[in-house]
């Protein structure tokens, strides 16, 4: 977790954000936000909204924004190791790892992820410090039972790392194995109940609509008072209109009715606004990443999800290159630097993605881990002062000369730039002779050795056991 | 040419301002700035600033300020064909090729740069909008005499492209064949010194020292009204002591001053505050591009040239990678986003730089032509308005429903995001149906098509025949 107390870059005007304002306030009340959850939409007929049909609830803006209000600007995220703490909101950024991949990419091999993977994957991203959280789904483990699967994913988040880590959403049931599984962890429902101890991932089916199973999760979390980040999942052209205007409207439609009945149902429960927004290629129909609407849009939102007093969730490292290339890089590089701009609070996608998220890529892990720890240098405040001129530094090199040899430079060497994890200066015959190897071959060699000098942080037995227990008991129960 | 009249990102707050002007000030008055060149020395004396030994001046900063005063805040490059025009200063940003390379690389061959290299870069710095000029050593041709290829470099650049061009910089001498060049191509002294038809790079020797043949450049260059670049070449912990704020005091100090005798030779000419600030790899001492201290660098420069009503220069698609890898491209963003964010009047290597500036590569080229596409775009501002936040397309599509179909969509869909040049967003199965080729596959096939549709700009066959006759000649008395 870094504190970036640089400056955040905002591009919207009084006037753009009045305009926003405007367009979110229409669709609440003119068209409604779909929520196909009748427990979900009898939250909002108790609370006074206009029903229409059996899901689509109108909603009053300024009753929305009163109970947007209710919820916390900051908030703590409880790890097993408390030193991993995180703090959601204000100038805190955290990072968490690729998220939802159903494949993986391991060199030039691609294919179905697997609970090895899976393992893997949590392993880098307990060894990696710019990482704060391993996130959940960081791939899918395809090899093991739909139903169940999600107790092995938390029983490996929970034991493999020690960072705060993500909740199943795919059902209420599953959101309620989480939770469980929470309480074994942290000792009792009291614990969990006082801060946050894992944060989950409810996806807006946008446009304008949630669907029966995430609301099922987001009911259940937020009745534990865990943290849920409420994104639109929004590819332009495809779930939203065409414009950037547009999509950040919708986005702030979407997000604000979430948070209005997480509030509702817990009033002062930790959220997230959520945002993860791209456009459609319109040639191939295909979601593109990495693009310039992308990059505004991110922007966009960290000035509006301050304006609503709200920590909010970006990614990542996100690219539509089917490979670890030019492409890979640059296009991730588009969307992280930006995401440092704007001041993400809760980054998911920080490391791994590739090909649209289709896939956790180990090599491509290694890369957004260069490409993190550069940005958590360059966010870092530069302290100009009379001492740090280093006035005494000319003085003793004089016209011409030259510094490595200087006592200012010999003193400071080792600290005083950024040392790159993945990156070569090399010169050609050295890098050459070296092998000749790119960065993804490189990336390649740090993920296999970060995996035989990776440690698994202790645990008490007895927890453990428990939560193996439950595991078992629970996968037996859904007859895995 | 772009505007870009998004927000400049500045991150010194005037406490930091202050403290770097009290720094260079104390280097000009107490350590003072050497010059190599008599003829420049004397200018500075009859000026009446102090003289140390040779060729140590010892500078007045209100003095130095006064001249400084009077450089032109904004100005035009004349191109041959005035649609291509450069203004450089305010909010515009002009971007110009790689700029002297001795190597080039082509796919996975790396080697000497020729002639035809040359040209064929020129000729690739023609055909792409993005690109507002060649630059000019854009590599050198390694299989000319060393003597007259400056004449080769500029009829190539004169010939090949219709935009502004750099001059040669590595002589009086030459410079002044640049300068004859341009008059021949403009039409004579008078129409070339009205605003200037070229643009040199005059480094800096740093530390505090100017060499003989930059100076001399420098002079021929300025008596013609010709605009120059002054830039400290500043690799911190080499050139300058190992901390980012002295690194920005000593470029301060170095190019006021040069800036100073420039315009003490020419009251009014037009320069421009250069910066090439990045810093040496303390562990393997080679230089290391698109670091965390660079991009601070470059954020820190655009204020500091704006704090003294300066047009500024940087670069660029920085990297220090061997290959086109993500290295390459997450390094030349690391550089060129903040180019972008700090607002560079003139942005020097823009595109072709690989391996610390050794090699002119194809491939790199056509990868930084689409990060420049990428970033011309976003930096465009964004309207949001009730018309472009699109109501009606919710209207349209209602809850749940899919924007890919609507009417506002298909009004809109061909212009309304993004077309990449390089980059791909097609599913695994159709990249690899066609062959699964990387980014850099791709760049290959691009520069190599683009050079096929390539077009020489139409030039007056007396003109040419003039610079053809010049170029002999001079080639004749050079003895080549």
């Amino acid at each position: 977790m870094i504190v970036n107390s640089m400056p955040r870059y905002e591009i919207l005007s009084e006037d753009a954000m009045a305009a926003l304002d405007r367009g979110w306030r229409r669709i609440h009340t003119e068209l409604g936000i779909e929520f196909i959850l009748p427990e979900a939409v009898d939250v909002f007929r108790q609370a006074g909204q206009t029903i229409e049909g059996d899901s689509v609830v109108k909603l009053d803006p300024d009753f929305v924004l009163e109970q947007v209000a209710k919820a916390p600007r900051e908030f703590d995220l409880q790890a097993r190791n408390p030193t991993r703490n995180i703090h959601v909101g204000g100038d805190h950024m955290a990072f968490a790892s690729v998220y939802g991949c159903p494949f993986v990419r391991e060199g030039h091999e691609r294919r179905e992820a697997t609970m090895a993977d899976f393992e893997n994957l949590v392993r880098l991203s307990q060894a990696f410090d710019q990482l704060d959280s391993p996130g959940g789904t960081i791939c899918e483990p395809n090899d093991r039972p739909l139903d169940s699967r999600h107790l092995d994913m938390v029983f490996a988040l929970q034991t493999l790392s020690d960072k705060p880590y993500m909740g199943s959403v795919t059902s209420g049931a599953n959101a309620a194995d989480t939770i469980r599984m929470g309480e074994i962890l942290f000792g009792g429902r009291e614990a969990i109940e006082q801060a946050p101890v894992s944060i989950s991932l409810i996806n807006v089916n946008s446009p304008l609509r949630y669907d029966d199973r995430m609301l099922a999760a987001l009911l259940e979390y937020v009745r534990a008072n865990q943290a849920v980040v409420i994104t639109p999942f929004i590819l332009m052209g495809a779930m939203s209109p065409v414009t950037v205007p547009a999509a950040l409207t919708q986005q702030i439609a979407e997000a604000l009715a979430g948070i209005a009945l997480a509030q509702l149902v817990r009033p002062g429960c930790p959220v997230v606004f959520g945002s993860f927004l791209s456009n459609t290629d319109m040639q191939s129909g295909s979601p593109s990443f990495g693009t310039p609407e992308s990059a505004l849009g991110l922007l966009c939102t960290g000035q509006v999800a301050r304006h609503f007093g709200l920590p909010w969730r970006s990614g990542g490292g996100l690219t539509s290159s089917q490979t670890v290339d030019a492409q890979a890089a640059y296009e991730a590089m588009m969307t992280m630097l930006p995401t440092f701009l704007a001041g993400a609070n809760f980054v998911m996608h920080s490391a791994g993605w590739l090909e649209s998220g289709l896939v956790s890529c180990y090599e491509k892990f290694i890369v957004d881990v260069e490409i993190l720890r550069m940005l958590q240098e360059e966010f870092k405040p530069l302290e100009i002062t009379d001492d740090t001129i280093a006035f005494s530094a000319h003085e003793e090199v004089g016209h011409g000369g030259h510094f490595l040899g200087a006592t200012h430079t010999l003193e400071r060497f080792r600290e005083c730039f950024y040392r790159p994890l993945l990156s070569s200066t090399e010169n050609f015959e050295r890098w050459q002779r070296l092998g000749g190897r790119d960065a993804t071959a490189r990336a390649g060699e740090i993920w296999r050795e970060t995996l035989v000098t990776y440690e698994e942080p202790a645990m008490d037995p007895a927890i453990r056991e428990e939560l193996a227990e439950f595991v078992t008991r629970r996968r037996a129960e859904l007859g895995d």
